[in-house]
């Protein structure tokens, strides 16, 4: 197992890429996220602040709101909105984690007992509701009618590339551009969001917010082709995740597409067996793994991030030099290489 | 079995009190509301009109979106932006139907298999993100910032009632002030902002406005109170739900709160054993109820609801008298005597 892909070319680097140039730059104003998220999940209710920390206080690496206030940086924005709409963001990140949970019938998260897990359910489908609910509320605050229209647009494409995701689940025959169709939608629409509002509050050219639109959405797709690589990968073992979540729940990820197109007629009624039929046995997660590293399937996934993570990287050309633009430029190459 | 309550002094009618006025006065608008559902529920993925068109079409009376219309008419309002904002209204109402049947378990709704019963869990709470994704988007369009607080707030209210309901539930020391402020969230809330809407957009004086809220959460708190003691009464078969729901379910609405605290020691066992125990026996049903019956908390229950309904129709009087007066209040007469 483990997938080899050669360091990509032309970059050297003294230390591996990882996400602490990005939270360095941004530490500050992160550190007034995470206040303004502590305080907008409180209730009455006191079930709510409970399970809501549970998920939002448990080691996720804010990587989505850190890219609104990295862009926001980049665009040279001093002003404060940039904190509620990134805890907007986050808001709305795990609202969508928390139904996740409950469709996929996950019990672990980040290595932890997932809420659904703790609380059933009824009580992570109504949390959810409420950090939505939430979200559109400090969104709402912001108080620009463009903001709103992205992110409310953005919720919409988010909804559906949920759905869409779950018609695809255990199907075979699911396409490549099926696939990166569900995750343009269900995972890079909110980075897209995430990365736009940086320049539309620092009231940039619209030459800009579009360099921030592209970077986003590539960065996210590159982010979530890596991850359904990494769930069949021996380096998730170490990031205290399972192997073959995916795989259990018959999700139609890219290396499943490929490995399935690449397969011979032998290996497509293993294939329609755990995937369609349901039938899993003991040793199919292991053939799996074996059948896609005979094809390439997740190499070339990898490699497929790569070609997103570069886009990304091309699409803050425009900007001027700075630390800004290298940390965002290391989120991108953290972003695919935490492959290996 | 069945509950009777004599009929309101003072007050006769050639008819029995029901949504028919309130249907006439905005039957054109409503007919322009159901097309712009119709229209924004579409979408790419087909499973989402599918399942969206199942629930929305089936039978509901569309009561919110015409009390929007009809607080409307009540304005003196002659613009379009009421018929937007009741589609909201109505994409946000079902959205929450579906979550609550995937809560509830319910396979029944309206007499017809539920969604999830028929689509699943996982799609019902996805579906319901994609219209409460799309209630949001039609109020952005109608682009005004009061609007937007008041469904935005709305809508955080909403989900916290759902969750207050979740942690009462099967907890027979529930009060009837902690039921009351549980369903002046999970359910007034939202025929309140309904109301409140009619004066916003036709731009009238706060002080109807208030009006509007006043009516609308009283409607609102009538109406969740008569359905909680509905779901006990004879009368509920002749429209084609099951009898007991909510008693299966271990909720603590107003008719068991009241049984079980003017009930003596052994009954209270009995409530504790079928709610918080979840042993629930052959012929418990029928004992609930003779156990209501025998301590008016059905005719209580509706008792309550007249009085909220008598505040309803007050708030009302600062309103000059014409169809769309008659017709508002005749909706708070249905929503109250419907339960004979």
């Amino acid at each position: 197992m483990g997938v080899t892909v050669p360091f990509e070319a032309g970059r050297k680097r003294a230390h591996e890429p990882s996400l602490e140039t990005l939270q360095a730059l941004v530490a500050e104003d992160l550190a007034e996220v995470n206040r303004e998220i502590v305080t907008r999940m409180e209730s009455g209710v006191p079930l709510i602040p409970e399970l809501a920390g549970h998920i939002i206080g448990a080691g996720g690496k804010r990587l989505r709101p850190m890219l609104t206030l990295g862009a926001a940086k980049l665009c040279g924005y001093s002003g404060r909105r940039h904190i509620g709409l990134a805890a907007c963001i986050e808001f709305f990140h795990t609202a969508t984690l928390l139904h996740d949970d409950v469709v996929d019938g996950s019990d672990l998260r980040r290595g932890d007992a997932s809420a659904n897990a703790l609380w059933g359910n009824k009580s992570s489908v109504l949390v959810g509701d409420f950090l939505l609910s939430r979200a559109f509320s400090l969104m709402v605050e912001d108080g620009s009618l463009r903001v709103l229209e992205i992110l409310a647009g953005a919720s919409v494409v988010i909804a559906e590339g949920e759905v869409m995701q779950l018609t695809t689940s255990n199907n075979t025959e699911t396409s490549e551009a099926e696939y990166l169709e569900v995750i343009t939608a269900k995972t890079a629409k909110l980075f897209t969001a995430a990365c736009q509002l940086g320049a539309i509050v620092a009231e940039r050219p619209v030459v800009e917010e579009k360099a921030l639109e592209i970077y986003g959405r590539n960065i996210g797709i590159a982010f979530q082709l890596v991850d359904d690589a990494l769930d069949y990968s021996a380096r998730q073992a170490t990031l205290g995740k399972t192997i073959g979540d995916d795989f259990r729940e018959g999700k139609m990820t890219l290396p499943i597409v490929l490995a399935y197109r690449r397969g011979d007629e032998d290996e497509r009624r293993f294939w329609r067996r755990a995937f369609e039929e349901g039938d899993q046995r003991d040793g199919d997660l292991a053939r799996a793994i074996a059948l896609m590293e005979r094809h390439g399937a997740l190499a070339d996934t990898v490699e497929r991030a790569r070609h997103y993570g570069a886009v990304a990287r091309d699409a803050l050309g425009i900007f001027a030099s700075g630390r800004a633009k290298d940390a965002l430029i290391e989120a991108v190459d953290f972003a695919v290489q935490r492959a290996h």
